[in-house]
């Protein structure tokens, strides 16, 4: 089946109408994909669970849609091998420094999350300092790993040297979006919590959607050289608008989101000594993104609760703690208080029961993908407008 | 010396005429007067060297304003103990839970991160989680104790009980303004990253500031029940506007300010079961602050690079990754591109050579405190204006 023979409605410009894949087929179908490019097949596996989970959750910016924009280029270019043998360069026990030697980042995330969880088993606390990454995809999936287990799991990863915002003050652009990301057990019958967020106010993918839908940006996302806010999304890609940190202007914190930036650069690069934006070729820069996200660091720290008190005892403050927040009286009578990752973990129980939404344009690409490696894509379970 | 012999010009309201105190001696009246209140010398000296800090570095917000308004009244209530005897409940090798029994935060934070960058040191990361603490003061002093051992040092609290800020949607308060601090050493020659930062836009300190100057609040600071601009700040404390978080608006990031919130409450509060702000209490509250700041939680995490790889290697990436954010070239001709900690640090050398500036009213209390005590307070340098 292929694009043209899906008989697919439009909806308004921000949310066309979609297919239902199962679960199950999309990560097989992924496997195949990544197993096509030389992957083994454990590998391949946890690398598509890590990608669709994305679509799974409804984070689809950094879901299937990267397939082809960013992983498939990535093997293509010889950026990413898929052979890698990633080494230790350092072990403490408690705490490990490793080469990924240009693994794909959605599986090498996922290990190293794994072998810090194995070590905070043993030591209370375990921390994998990584370098010579590939792009991890969601922080949230992988940090989400050691919640899975009990524990608290902390991811942040740089951009290698891509540089996309500037320092405030600054005429340069010098770091990344760098991703910070915190997952936790929320306590027996309660989704886990799990924060994924970029360190600027929105990451780069949801500018373009703006601009691709025809939408505004919200006065708050992009700025021009003069600090005025900028709405046209488009103004971005043209050079004529910088992305804005967390925090917005200066008076409401622009300086604790470069700080959050600079946390991540730090404990996802410098500890590891992997690339970073801030390098001297960043000083020759015109205003406007540069850099490449080729050697990227991450650290993945995970914290087993259970080895210093009752884990009982933690799952039962923790049942406490978010289940007040979810019994919170709302402001709108209608309303739910939630936490982060609570909304995320709605949708992926909707859609393994009801497949996950897929556009038809993402429909296409995968379909285009499987032809070119003879790989039969999912078939639709129905359709939704 | 009483706060009437001295003739000191009231300048603009933001900005009163100062005195000048040397550093040494402002370390000596504050230990000086913990030790009045019953703490031994060593810990006495610990304490006012990280309340010091506050004013020493410019964050007044966090000094010896506090000495009378907060720490001197938890002496009084009998809320925090001068001879607390902290006892480890566990202890992994990298990561201790210690219950802090009621000691001063100033000290028992410092302590613990010694211990952490301890544990650091022959583990590679070191973990220090506490319980039943008081408030800690800077949390960027902390964290940068490790610094100062060419480590990586991460601080984050809660407030105890004490509910200041409501989830996003929600008509109660549930979190405290929770600070997180990360410092990082920033290569030889460069004064070494600070973050230290509340996960509100501003900590509710700011807010009243503003009041008592009589200037109005930034927009983005405050809003009403029905999420609109306050810029009145008197309004916070009259019940009529709500704090809002580091993200300000739905669409530019609040949930990150919320996130990052509870990230804090979560490392600080949940892991050694320290009191928190989301407890059944909470659900009755009037939508104003709530609960109080007592049984503490905090988390001291250090990471020692050196153990990993070499540390000159470590120290030159840093100079190198600073020291290209410092040469940034500026928007404005005349500005600095700087990074957390550096205008802090570069303050306080100055005021290590000139004195730490105080205003007549803070001088007053330290006067007022010195005599009830029979210390005689530091004598001014010399006035300002």
């Amino acid at each position: 089946m292929t694009q043209s023979t899906i008989s697919a409605e439009t909806g308004p410009a921000d949310r066309p109408s979609r297919l239902r894949l199962a679960y199950d087929d999309l990560v097989a179908f992924t496997t195949r994909v990544f197993t096509a490019h030389g992957m083994s097949g454990e590998r391949a596996r946890t690398a598509a669970t890590a990608l669709v989970y994305g679509d799974l959750t409804g984070v689809t910016s950094h879901g299937l849609t990267n397939l082809t924009r960013l992983y498939l280029k990535l093997f293509a270019d010889g950026r990413v091998k898929p052979d890698a043998r990633p080494r230790v360069l350092a072990d403490r026990g408690a705490a490990v420094l490793q080469d990924a030697d240009q693994g794909l980042g959605l599986w090498v995330a996922a290990e190293a999350m794994t072998l810090a969880a194995d070590r905070a088993a043993d030591h209370g606390v375990g921390l994998v300092s990584v370098k010579n990454s590939t792009h991890i995809g969601c922080a949230g999936y992988h940090a989400g790993l050691a919640a899975d287990r009990q524990m608290i799991g902390l991811i942040a990863s740089n951009c290698g040297r891509q540089r996309i915002i500037r320092p405030p003050g600054a005429a340069v652009t010098m770091l990344g979006t760098n991703p910070l990301s915190l997952a936790a057990p929320a306590g027996p019958g309660h989704h886990p919590f799990v924060l994924d967020m970029s360190t600027t106010v929105v990451p780069t993918g949801r500018v373009r959607a703006q601009a691709r839908a025809g939408l505004p940006a919200p006065e708050g996302w992009l700025e021009n050289d003069r600090g005025e806010p900028v709405t046209d999304p488009a103004a971005f890609d043209r050079g004529e608008a910088h992305l804005m940190w967390l925090g917005g202007r200066p008076e409401t914190g622009a300086y604790k989101g470069y700080g959050l930036g600079l946390l991540v650069e730090i404990l996802g690069a410098l500890l590891p000594g992997a690339g970073h934006g801030p390098e001297p070729a960043a000083l020759a820069g015109d205003g406007g993104p540069s850099g490449r996200d080729d050697d990227i660091g991450f650290v993945a720290l995970a914290i087993a609760p259970g080895t210093l008190r009752p884990i009982e005892e933690f799952a039962a403050d923790a049942r406490g703690l978010f289940g007040t927040l979810l019994a919170a009286p709302p402001v709108d009578p209608d309303g739910q208080v939630s936490y982060p990752g609570w909304h995320e973990a709605e949708r992926a129980a909707r859609h393994l029961g009801t497949g996950v939404p897929v556009t038809p344009g993402l429909y296409g690409e995968l379909t285009a993908v499987g032809r070119d490696l003879g790989i039969t894509p999912p078939t639709p379970l129905r359709e939704e407008s």
